[in-house]
């Protein structure tokens, strides 16, 4: 049996599950490696992957005998066939966090169990990344860091947020990523002082800060990076904001090793920033894999323990409403000794011309 | 106040209810034109989005006082501000297709109020859609339409599907597109055969069938589209199954009117399939405006009356399993008369030749 799955059977005696039904689509790959859509049934006697018409070659053709999972169309499926994969009364897990209120409602008359929240069992589990995972993701940060250094030598005069994204789009997608990892933040001047913003068509000028926020992925996985540049000058009033965030961020990679608790590191932070009463806006950083934002969340109401081989974004950020932002940002493996990054593009100012 | 409030409001006194909270980003968007993360609470008293630091000064700067909406950022919010949202016992409406049972729960603790299924209500009211709606959609089928145009000219020997499905996509954002409507998909030979193939490295050849599938968004608003096109030969076997789906695309658009019962439109369609012996792999279309997928689907389990003015995608399509899939699809306005064609690309043989 494909050993992810023997995993989570394991996992379910102790809990005292007769077996566990597994929604979330990211959970699906995870345990199966299959992107098609449906649902992953961990029954007492079998593993199925419920899934319909639209999919069913794609994962005939991916599962193997090894990964003992059967896979059916759900049309062939009956209220009986439902009803059987589990015995009347048996407790079997949910992903509460996942499923919709009506579709838990549904599960309960078609399978016609006890359905028990599981607390992010599988979500906890992927915290940790194993050697492939890792290499999938160090992959992603390497076309990263490139497209970061091809675009801060081709911004053209003239050129728009919206241009300059889609020229870091293009070129990672031409440079090995199968797509971006989430819509490309591209935020000039007084639009990077809103840390989600969206790519307008503002012009870049000249005295702009220009907030980058971007990731690949690759086989999946996604990497998580931001750096600001300054267009042909850095202004006064960017140097100290831009000094604060460079040393939390270089702080907090130190801080956040295995064996850290989330929340002693970052209640430190926090104090930093109350010291120099600029606002937290946002988390400090966030786990990265399948998803780009997993656990753990680094906040301070977060009391975990870091373990070695989790893989975070550390993402401190300041901003200075109508005015401007800075958020620096690297995706790092968590080590003995520190955080470590992956993404490895320079941190002091970055100047830029306009051709 | 906003028109599409003073409607929701109108719609809750028959329902019996005191409020409604409004979870899903598609919906808040709808309601209130807001794409920044947070939830609206329409309140006996006062309509409210609870939104956090990150769009605060995002969502202020939208707002109008005509909206009659109080932003705030939940970090201000105490346990009794929630509690003071509603009284006691106040029945309020909650989104059961899109709250997890874990939000569901802690709702339930935080507003201290009965909370009451919605069946979609605000589903089913972005059915039919309004001019501007409207309009927005008409430009994102012209992109899409200029894009495929595009593509067809533009197949170079040698291209993979990952290629051919990037210039379609750089194609649509450099032309007015603010982004795509979903992962463009480009299936060449056998991968046409998987309805909801993704781009791979396979090289387009001579003799191929290509399944396109893509859609651009413009103002939020999505088009859906699908064409094949024969690589420098039609071969014979794909004749019939063309010829076939084009016909139940044409019948379809007919008999999908305002008035007509999606199921008895659907059923005969179904019946055409069986007497050819063709596996029906999956709905015949759906509704497409801020989502890809709206209501209505177009299957033969859907017992619903179409209107005047529904926007929706109609895409027969028949698959031969491991051998090669056929799917004509054109986003539509349902009129008196029929369902009108908004993507306008030619539909008979289309035979590109590799340069």
């Amino acid at each position: 049996m494909n050993p992810r799955i023997k995993w989570l059977r394991n996992q379910l005696i102790p809990l005292k599950l007769d077996g566990i039904i597994v929604s979330n689509p990211i959970n699906v790959r995870y345990l199966t490696g299959l992107t098609e859509e449906g649902t992953l049934i961990i029954a007492p006697k079998e593993n199925v992957f419920i899934t319909d018409g639209r999919y069913i070659e794609s994962v005939n053709h991916k599962l193997t005998i090894d990964d003992e999972i059967i896979a059916y169309d759900s049309r062939e499926l009956t209220k009986y066939d439902y009803e059987g994969f589990f015995m009347l009364d048996e407790n079997v897990g949910f992903e509460e966090s996942y499923l919709t209120y009506e579709k838990y409602k549904k599960y309960l008359h078609t399978y016609q169990v006890n359905l028990i929240e599981t607390e992010g069992i599988l979500e906890n589990q992927r915290i940790v990344k194993d050697e492939e995972e890792y290499n999938s993701i160090k992959k992603a940060c390497e076309i990263t860091d490139k497209a970061f250094e091809y675009i801060i030598r081709n911004i053209k005069k003239g050129m728009t947020e919206k241009e300059v994204a889609f020229e870091i789009e293009r070129f990672m997608i031409l440079n090995g990523a199968e797509d971006r990892a989430f819509e490309t933040i591209v935020a000039s001047g007084e639009n990077s002082s809103m840390p989600h913003a969206v790519p307008t068509d503002r012009v870049i000028q000249k005295g702009d800060i220009i907030q980058f926020d971007f990731g690949a992925k690759v086989n999946g996985y996604c990497s998580d990076f931001s750096r600001v540049v300054f267009v042909e000058e850095v202004k006064e009033e960017y140097k100290e904001v831009y000094n604060f965030v460079l040393d939390e961020q270089k702080r907090l990679k130190e801080c956040l090793k295995d064996g850290s608790n989330i929340k002693t590191v970052i209640k430190d932070r926090e104090t930093e920033y109350k010291l120099k009463n600029y606002q937290i806006m946002h988390a400090f950083g966030h786990g990265v894999g399948l998803e780009i934002h997993e656990l753990p969340i680094l906040r301070s109401a977060q009391d975990n323990i870091l373990k070695e081989n989790s893989i975070i974004a550390i993402e401190p950020g300041v901003y200075i409403p109508g005015k401007f932002g800075i958020r620096i940002e690297d995706t790092c493996r968590v080590t003995k000794k520190e955080s470590e990054s992956m993404t490895n593009s320079k941190r002091d100012y970055i100047i830029i011309k306009l051709a």
